[in-house]
């Protein structure tokens, strides 16, 4: 979709600290971030819902290669998952590793440009050697 | 585990507005609804947290078989998912039919126990024909 802002980060008209790609998906940190390395995984074509993807476990097994990516770079107590989906009409999966926030949805946190490549890269070299 | 809520569930020891069962998951209705039709679905096995748990894709393909259900019984605006697991320690995916709450995880609704009741047997009926 032309006007959809996620159809242009697959498109890299708009940039973003990608986490993973494949054929199929890409993940990329939330520039809203709630926690350090919140990202979410969309499919790389429009779709409304995530239960409108054709082959959701599938898409929930690409989620676990990030979560395990998550876990070996950052060491999380505990990683949630989390879909809403009424911001962006393009199917997207929050994935939050977490420490000790206890709000469902915690406030938006200022992180730099420059910690913000440093966790995406993080997060990008451990997605590599576990797919 | 002996002290688990959820395994209790399970063993019939604590009784659940259920919605759906096979050989390895239960869902039920949360008894503090936050929606009309607000359900968890567990593995009736015990694990920490559901990435825990050795078939995630499968786990998340019985979300989707519930997800439908929920559109033919209640047909809600759109449904959302959410994990968070600091309340109980077994692994559950909460799973919520929606029509216009704005709040991630909306206060909690007071349904009475035959609305429940009804509600349960409405979903339940149409994962048993989706399935």
């Amino acid at each position: 979709m032309k006007t959809c802002i996620f159809c242009k980060i697959v498109k890299e008209e708009v940039p973003c600290y990608k986490i993973y790609e494949d054929n199929d998906f890409l993940g990329f940190l939330d520039v809203l971030p709630r926690t350090k390395g919140h990202s979410m995984l969309i499919p790389k074509k429009h779709y409304r819902w995530i239960y409108d993807y054709p082959d959701f476990g599938k898409y929930w097994e690409t989620v676990l290669k990030i979560t395990k990516a998550m876990q070996k770079a950052l060491s999380p107590k505990l990683i949630t998952y989390l879909t809403y989906g009424l911001d962006v009409e393009h199917a997207h999966i929050h994935i939050l590793p977490r420490e000790n926030e206890t709000k469902i949805m915690p406030d938006i946190l200022s992180i730099s440009k420059q910690e913000m490549q440093e966790i995406s890269d993080k997060i990008k070299s451990n997605t590599k050697s576990s797919s």
